[in-house]
């Protein structure tokens, strides 16, 4: 009897990506094809799709995370820590805290950061980071700012600029604005008192997106206070605020830079070819120079065809991309040839806090009760996909 | 039939001694005697003793406040503004929004503020307002500490630093750091990267109390992790922490000034003799130039004969004072002579979080549950002080 080296497959990343490959590769592998280990900085994933919702503290956090050992096979190992580089040319991932991996197989899902574009200030004095501690942070920050304002009425400090009226900062800005009340309640400060900006650089709110459903959203936003300026970029972020590109100065306790993402630091410190931290992988998904290295999600770029831009990275695109990956790395191990990645979407939905959204599912437009509803059953099938019926029934949402 | 000029008295602060001077005075007068009317910068009382719980989080504001129109006599006339000064002389009082208020008769209840001790930096950079708006901002200033914590990894965003040892700090730190699990779990700080230390400039904790009941209090909050340095005065509070008499630098993301307090700054520039803004008033509570003002409370100076030293500024004797006051008002309306401040002083119980107290009730010493028994019902004693039964159901505390 000889005993067979078993390949060994590393999945770096424990978002919507990490965590769809792992459950994936893990059915269609069994413990004698491979081992898995599947490396994160948190012993926990978080649905960053929902974060809007914790930032504004609409939502505890802990709503949207669950255990990672809860989540994957008792015979995938995990190993909690930082990933600092990948060294392709030596199947090799430098972590923070632990030695070294070695790996047969990479899958890279390592999911994004905030892009500046080159505005100063953002990293020192905006919130960017769209995770489960960032989220929080803002939460408390905000409620921070109202206690504030009681003992020292500086109105700045209930003033909130929004960067960006793309998906992130309408779907946060729904939110805060939803809550309001709540707030001036909590920390007696009159409603009038608080003002919130939504400052874009593009011609339009939600670029892309059906101008009458935008119309909708914007409509709806102002009617809860949200003054929007479209139009007009953003020159720099200050201790104090945002001074536009027009030179006024608007002064504000809180800045959230929601301006969009590149992918993850790693990508570009590990060498690979990239564009704003993105690869533009092959058909299968793989680095073009690398044929044992996935890269998935928000660090993987792919053309969108018809528009001849890149798709927009999104939660929809990673989910896919891990069942492809997952199925990919099989046919690897087992000697198969390969297929190829078709994004499949089924629609996109803006929640607008409360019980609005807006979306598109298919061809048809949808506003209000009908698109909230969308919204929470995506949500729950976000939840469906990474933990099953049980998971929905823990930590799902009500759509009703 | 002649009309007479019915007197008006003024009662300034709505405080312990405020509150109970209205509600007393309007009991001993009728609306035929005189015409009465509260000035408050707030249209709510709050249990300044109960503020350790909300700075920590332990109780929420709203149970600590009762708003002033449920607790006085619809026919006292109550205007929210903010006093800026006496004149004594010409019988007004000048308001910060409103027009002047003129008295024939006024109860000064204005409470205090921060003793400094001419410490540099303790207005700039630490929680020095004792109100509900200054224990609120403290409790969101807190989490946002923790919030941050996890994203920037800076030890001293947990650690706190309370200033003083005496009745206010104790208490504070006993609510804090029985809350401390509570915030760790909420924000996924482990437990041991806390710093709470409590720095005292006099010789022991609790100046005044008994040395067994400082010995427990002190082994009780040591072991949940409280550092004290006593005998140790703090030189400077800066930006990034305190810097002791012996030059060492404590960095700390909170400071909370404990050291005691001084009366209303308005006592000072309204020109009446003070010390550290305490008038040192007549046996029936008056001030002693003006013999229609009435002083109590923590802007009042009593001293304990046994002692030869100011009895210290407590609710207990604010409202004392107060009743004492109200039927010295009603005395000199219908011309009868005045009544001695004889304080009762019926005992002291220092809360230390939880289930956990000490005190001495007359010459009794009470530790543990039958000290937090007792501090409850003391509590609930001044909620029915204000209030009446009904108040003490709706907003008091179960002993049990």
């Amino acid at each position: 009897m000889m005993l067979v080296a078993k390949p060994h497959i590393v999945i770096l990343g424990a978002g919507y990506g990490g965590i769809v490959t792992v459950k994936r590769i893990a059915k269609q592998l069994s413990t004698n094809d491979a081992n898995i280990t599947l490396i994160s900085k948190h012993d926990y994933h978080y649905q960053t799709t929902w974060l809007h919702e914790p930032a504004a503290g609409t939502l505890h956090h802990d709503r949207t995370r669950m255990k990672i050992a809860d989540l994957i096979p008792s015979h995938v190992q995990f190993i909690e820590d930082e990933v600092v580089e990948i060294h392709p040319k030596e199947n090799k991932v430098s972590l923070k805290n632990n030695e070294q991996v070695t790996y047969d197989y990479l899958v890279t899902a390592l999911g994004s950061v905030a892009e500046t574009f080159g505005v100063e200030g953002v990293y020192e004095y905006a919130f960017n980071k769209w995770t489960l501690n960032g989220a929080r942070e803002l939460r408390e920050h905000t409620e921070y700012m109202f206690a504030k304002y009681n003992n020292e009425q500086k109105e700045e400090y209930l003033t909130f600029v929004v960067a960006g009226a793309g998906f992130t900062g309408i779907e946060y800005i729904g939110e805060l604005s939803e809550r309001l009340p709540e707030l001036c309640k909590e920390f007696d400060v009159p409603m009038n008192k608080v003002k919130m900006y939504v400052i874009e650089a593009a011609p339009t709110a939600l670029p892309g997106f059906d101008p009458e459903l935008v119309e909708y959203a914007m409509n709806l936003l102002e009617n809860r206070g949200v003054e929007f300026k479209i139009n007009m970029p953003i020159s720099k972020v200050t201790e104090d605020g945002v001074i536009l590109k027009d030179g006024t100065e608007i002064k504000a306790g809180t800045v959230i830079w929601a301006t969009g993402v590149r992918g993850n630091p790693v990508i570009e410190k590990s060498g690979f070819e990239n564009m704003r931290g993105r690869v533009k992988v092959t058909k299968d998904l793989r680095a073009p120079d690398y044929d044992n290295v996935f890269i998935i999600g928000d660090c993987s770029l792919v053309i969108n065809e018809q528009t001849d831009r890149p798709y927009p990275p999104t939660a929809q695109i990673a989910t896919q991309q891990a069942e492809v990956a997952a199925r990919n790395l099989a046919n690897l191990v087992k000697g198969r040839p390969l297929e190829e990645f078709q994004p499949d979407i089924k629609g996109t939905v803006a929640s607008l806090g409360g019980k609005e959204a807006i979306g598109v599912i298919g061809d048809k437009k949808v506003f209000g009760f009908s698109a909230n509803f969308m919204k929470k059953m995506i949500d729950n099938r976000s939840l469906w996909m990474i933990g099953g019926t049980g998971l929905v029934i823990k930590k799902g949402k009500n759509p009703f």
